[in-house]
């Protein structure tokens, strides 16, 4: 039985499109039927069907706040140039997920190639798009924008992934294995069974301070940052804000894209092989690590710059940490957004 | 009932010395009969009774790591030299302790100011101390150090704080609660009512996974120095290093501790005016941060280092991070103990 839950809909995050895919086979076995992928689409795609921008989702993200962050009128990710396509990750709450499968607590395994692929079933099938201007995305929408590249060398132009890195690292496995702690040790879990999200508030609310920690940074809260948005200290921050944006969301689905950030890896392309993997990018890419980040430091991601032929690797400056991905410094989207006007600017 | 606890004892962490110091009364109130410290002490004190070093305890830690990994002959902290002294701090588990006092679940809040008064008493009183060459000590010892220094500045002529800050911060606060919540989560714990320190195991292992992400760092793993150490993956080096190292210890002892580090400020001395406290320091001051520590990061022991007049700025290059503390990174110690050697090279 799915588990009703009113914050995964269109009210909070539309308009979106359903679109059904078919069945998708799982590359740690098991599929979906019936796939479904929540898209929001922004502009017109062109007669030579070469100005699609992919946009795909990181860990408890969707569609709507990369819409409002990110794109519009005279920004780099311009509806009025470009065809913008924001897809939500399997298992986002939007897309098809545990909580709205027929069996939460058992769905399968999914791994960001199937990401990959099934949001090429649907640029491909759905939309006839074969070539992509950009995919850019940030943290696990990072996981997906170099498994695009990698995959899918020729048909990926630019890349940019922010706040990401190719192949995981044992560090971050760890740090996201304590995030699914928070919840997996909340006996109202259990096991998967339980019959709202709220049941799960305790270890939702656990899963919030760790992110505290981690997806901020010390200089965020020693410059006040969390007060100048409202908040009397850190635990009204905490309390608030943190608590506030993962109490609705739904347990089950969040461990799954867990599971999946946990394994993101090309590598799993070339034998294990990162630089051969790496190797096969064709994109330019920026790599856009973010100068606080806690989980994808900048020192993981220019790692890797070093492997890709075409990349630059543009570090955004912000002590927002990871969460400037959530785009409360104005400064880091300013950043962020001249890159990738700069990036679409570059030939291809 | 105090609970029995082999790991705290001669066997693992002697010779030591229990002094009792009588009744310390308690800044948060509430008092603490026959207080006694667990202190280990090499060397002799001179004539003149100018060469003594106090070196205090990190959280979790006790005597015996200190002794091994920074005293020596030929070393900064060399017995032939100095008379040694290394105070386990209160509810270290050596020292007077929540397992081994009456009433475990009901042990007293206890401060960093505290535990600097308790020594203060121990040195003047028990060895008729009334000058210290140096107070040296990493993490929580740094904030002994500090507060050392600040509440005493006459008394200490030079201070080594490694590691840690004289006022806490918010985000350090989170992280410390994060540790808390890990033993308080457990079902075993028990409101602190529990039989045994194993009851606490599973408790005590979601500690050890937290400290592996915040007391190391990603370099750490990315440069496979855990499997230098003889672990295969990162999660063998979890179940065996660092469950290994916090298994044994008692859960109250460890939130009696976390409890003090949450709340170490010398601004407490000061109306709140860090500046002030900091002002007050004499001691010629080496502060020595860890290049890679996530929680007590090297800015935010610069910003500190600012404010006092008589201080350098000292950072210790490891990808260690936090954990340098623990002496596996053999040019970490050298760097510490270079700088030591120089520090107490200096006239006071």
């Amino acid at each position: 039985m799915a588990i009703d839950n009113a914050y995964y809909g269109q009210e909070g995050h539309g308009p979106y499109e359903l679109y059904d895919i078919g069945t998708l086979d799982l590359e740690d076995g098991g599929r979906i039927d019936n796939c479904k992928l929540a898209v929001a689409t922004f502009g017109r795609l062109n007669a030579a069907k070469d100005n699609a921008i992919l946009i795909p989702t990181w860990y408890s993200g969707t569609n709507k706040l990369l819409e409002q962050v990110y794109t519009g009128k005279g920004r780099a990710l311009d509806p009025d140039k470009y065809f913008l396509v924001i897809v939500n990750q399997i298992g986002n709450g939007l897309s098809t997920s545990p909580h709205n499968s027929a069996d939460p607590a058992d769905f399968p395994k999914v791994r960001i190639g199937d990401d990959v692929r099934a949001q090429h079933k649907l640029l491909t099938e759905k939309f006839g798009i074969t070539s992509l201007a950009l995919v850019v995305g940030g943290s696990m929408g990072a996981q997906q924008t170099y498994e695009w590249a990698v995959r899918y060398p020729e048909m990926v132009k630019r890349a940019a992934p922010i706040a990401g890195t190719a192949k995981n690292t044992e560090h971050d496995f760890v740090f996201t294995e304590t995030l699914n702690e928070a919840i997996t040790t909340d006996p109202a879990w259990n096991g998967g069974h339980y019959k709202a999200s709220s049941d799960v508030a305790a270890g939702l609310k656990r899963q919030a301070k760790l992110w505290t920690v981690m997806g901020w940074s010390t200089e965020f809260f020693k410059e006040g940052r969390h007060r100048a948005l409202g908040f009397d200290d850190i635990h009204a921050f905490i309390d608030n804000f943190m608590t506030g944006y993962f109490a609705p969301m739904d347990a089950n689905d969040l461990l799954c894209m867990a599971w999946k950030w946990q394994r993101g890896d090309v590598s799993r392309m070339t034998g294990g092989d990162l630089r051969a993997a790496l190797g096969r990018i064709k994109a330019r890419t920026f790599v856009m690590p973010i100068s606080h980040d806690m989980f994808f430091p900048p020192s993981d991601c220019q790692a890797e710059w070093r492997l890709i032929s075409n990349a630059e690797f543009r570090p955004i400056q912000s002590v927002d940490g990871h969460l400037a991905l959530f785009g409360v410094d104005p400064a880091a989207v300013a950043q962020i957004d001249k890159n990738l006007t700069e990036l679409l600017a570059t030939p291809a």
